[in-house]
């Protein structure tokens, strides 16, 4: 695959490079169901009780992803990353919710209750969403396949995605950069669902209008959206955590996006250098990167989403869903035109 | 009751006396289970084919009411606001998206998604929040019972709330105030979950530290928030309604409250003067009021919100819960001192 | 003076409590120009060397403050809060250019610019504010005045201020609390310009309805603003200190305020505890105090503004300015009633 | 010049091609002092009495802007915008202030203050920043020059600044769009001073690292920013201008910006379909594009800003400044290598 930018990337050339992140899928493909749950997880241990620093960066609103209230207020989340269908968002919660209850029996008792973290995108063009498929069985499914080597692709919560009007899902990169004498990894895994072909851009050149045949002509609005995960090993706080999120509009964009009206575009980012303790009276942080040696760092993320974006692309494969619904993938797209 | 401040109330002295808004309740009061679900519902009509201009201040974040991304960014509500308790947002907002569809079937097919939009207080010093009982019939159950007369207090999502570590739950109140010369009616619906003792403040009056027994020494952390949904009849745009709904944060100082940590204290201002079209090309407003004007609402909506938490609390009986927990009411801890 | 809350205030009862907090006044009391300068220093040192960690919450925005913007981006400040009169922002901004630019011959050459912080009251009724009498010599002036003993009142920046329609200007105040077994010491300090006299409450009282006159009857709009400033020793981040500024709006609250149209009310809160190298590659901060503890430090900014609030309006004497315009003092108000 | 995107541009290929949009230019060009002042008036008449509906967004919040507070609070501009060096914002807000109170002697009397709106890039590295050279004449010449017809490149505030480590400055474009059948200009023009040669990408081709000499391996962070004004003449209001505004981060990053940590990158967007009446008890819009038909202007915003930065770009002449410095034009550059 065609690398974006100057920077290296990891080994596997994912989110999982960023050490001790993890994603595990699960994937519903039968007839007019075509969804299913992806999960990042930041670290291997109980998420509530060793908390995540992140950030969120809305960069469209239309998207009913939930958890960002509280995020924005105390800068760490506090149970796994969770994507699915617009219409699945209760019921992972619901299952976060409980698996919370499970580990941590003293929730919404003794202890203050839990903030569920769940991403959407729409996928009903090819999921027949209204049948409300997901169920809590497949969060936690997902959770336990949870592995540093994962598929990507028409995967996961990414099965039903359209990107372009091809077929989107599940996308993955990473790259490395040294800040003051030392390597840190950035990785992005994205749930790519929005687009128009006309827009399409890989690695500056403007594919999808290449690919437009001539009688698509008319314009149908987007109602996509893309959710972007960033993770890190460099040691930030909520604040920069939420300058690093904002520059996955960067990365977006060159891929053709104007975060068109429907479409739901949000960035987490997060980093793994040190957790929140649940009970602790004090945060202690480790020095933090100061802000103007943050450079290679914003280049890493807008790279590494961009390649993400691609890898979702160049990932999947053509999907047939409800009514006769098909998406073809971009690699059959290109076969088709040459 | 006493009146807070200067400006008249309308007729009911609710939230109702907005003209089209109408409030139900389902209550769950059995055992350790005493919780429920309150609807306010901003017309009578569809609320996705006519939604409702509408803003969210977020006075302070830890919450996990869902809906909100997507308000800021388009500034109108499209299904009637739900309030629950934190473990009951997700079912809630299946309920929602279920009776979206069935009054809308393109919805998630040919038309976008439905914005769920619930608010959430913890109720589990009294309710087992654990048992995740509030199911989707409870949603459609409140929603049915909608109506200009209805009871506050302990009844609907405000059966378990707790309020200055008295019995909290459901109040509302309203104002009437001239501007340009035309009368216009606001009103406020809470659902008071917040506040230590000696922070209870009854118009003006230090009032909970009179009641503070003489072993109250040992503070404990807030858990609660408040949701404080104010509606009016004045014609304003989604801007603007952040305005009014910031002023909310004035009316909940007075009685005490600093919007502590583990409050989640939220507020959601709409207006019933006009609706946006879900299928119309252009968004037509009537002449709004000019923010030079605004103070009279700013005014009466800070003193809706002080008034309708006094009416909750005053209006609230007191309820037994879970694990022999108890919250007596303020008229029975006023009883008890006198 | 009445004591607002149950808080042990420090031994000044003002910001500079705090230790290293100094406030120095350059005033103007001449006929029609009654206006002034006055400076928050947050340590001794450079404060473009050793940035200081700081948020604001804009309550109202309604105003013409400089700097707001890279504060909210990087999290610190770099230069002493300056606070003077609306049409005097552009001039202070410059001196203070000037003053970082001496102290650091690089800034704007080998080294980034500086972000000038001027926050601005509109003490247009007392003060020829189109004289634009500010000048750049005022601030130094203020700086080099600035001392851990300084006057309210009508001083500095204060000196045309209105409030309630009574004379305002600068207050301050102070309180102590204990987290983790370790005493902490909040400090505010207000310009205080806000108010229409019925709105005025002094500690739960309505004082201001008292003092109305008979044909106070006719309403003018508020064309006030108040600017708080909140130290504390209290090792906080940015994201933190934002959540102490928005502590701001309760103490606001409680003394009457709902925040009006054209009020701009603007919080900033700064901790002492540590600062940020302008030069390093890291941030490195102590512990910081847990989110779930900082109720106390809440209860502290709330009450410290309120008492400063009360504090700027019992300091102030009464001042006579421009076209025969008078302000009397809350005393004089009081004695002339009693 | 080579034409961005498939949408086609106005007859000027400019902001002017949204009709009433002037821009005027103050350029100094002596020595060491390299720099200016451009205006961009939104209307022929007295912004303060007509105000303009606008919204900005901060992309990069590394910069000293003045205004943006009352902006979002207000969603109106009152003045008209004005660019200059970092270090002439206060001066140049003073003569904003003056002018105003020149043709509406009213302000800061019996009518509110004005609030100054002034945006700056720092052209340290080939203007002696320090020599505080911009005075409040400069304002006035700049307003009195504003034109339909106006240069770009190396002029007025764009004099000194440097883009891609090239000379950049001043440039501008246009997009025409149909909605609902009607036809809509949206233009853009940009103060931009921003990223590092490597970055620099046009049309998709990543130019810059063919320019980029082999010694060129020592990375300098980025001091530099971008300022971007957005007008059309579509019907939208502050909230849909906020969504537009956002949409300059898509055409930036097209050109290889990811926001660099010094860079502040901020947007304003304003509409020419109708104003704000100062004195008016009501504020009456025109029907409001409905935000499901706005991606054509989302795509117009993208196109126009990454359009202008090109426009900028090859504008701009070979300037040389303060000790030795130089940027040589893109034009220059590719004639060298080639």
């Amino acid at each position: 695959m065609m690398h974006i930018g100057l920077l290296e990337a990891g080994l596997r050339g994912t989110i999982a490079d960023v050490a001790g992140v993890t994603v595990g899928h699960c994937t519903l493909a039968q007839g007019a169901v075509q969804t299913g749950v992806t999960v990042v997880r930041p670290h291997a241990g109980d998420v509530y009780r060793g908390k995540v620093p992140a950030a969120a960066c809305v960069i469209n609103g239309f998207g009913k992803s939930v958890g960002l209230v509280q995020l924005e207020e105390l800068g760490v989340i506090e149970t796994p990353i969770a994507l699915t269908n617009t219409f699945g968002v209760g019921t992972i919660a619901n299952a976060q919710i409980r698996a919370a209850i499970a580990a941590n029996p003293r929730i919404g008792r003794e202890d203050p209750s839990v903030n569920p973290l769940v991403f959407e995108c729409n996928d009903g063009y090819l999921n027949d969403m209204q049948a409300l498929a997901i169920d809590e069985a497949h969060y936690r499914s997902a959770l336990d396949a949870c592995n540093d080597d994962f598929a990507r692709g028409a995967v996961g919560a990414g099965r039903g995605m359209s990107c372009f009007e091809l077929k989107g899902g599940i996308g993955s990169a990473s790259r490395i950069v040294q800040i003051n004498g030392r390597g840190y990894t950035t990785g992005a895994l994205v749930l790519a669902n929005f687009g128009r072909l006309p827009q399409l851009t890989i690695a500056g050149e403007a594919v999808g209008r290449a690919l437009v045949s001539a009688d698509a002509s008319k314009v149908t609005p987007e109602q996509g959206s893309i959710i972007i995960a960033i993770a890190t090993d460099a040691p930030l706080d909520a604040r920069q955590l939420r300058r690093l999120a904002m520059r996955a509009a960067a990365g977006l964009a060159r891929t053709g996006s104007v975060y068109g009206h429907g479409s739901g575009d949000i960035a987490l980012a997060f980093t793994t250098a040190y957790t929140v303790s649940h009970d602790a009276d004090f945060i202690t942080m480790p020095p933090l990167i100061s802000d103007a040696r943050l450079d290679p760092l914003f280049q890493a993320a807008a790279d590494s989403v961009e390649q993400a974006i691609l890898d979702a692309l160049l990932s999947a494969e053509t999907v047939a869903g409800r009514d006769g619904h098909r998406r073809i993938s971009l690699n059959d797209a290109l076969k088709t035109r040459s």
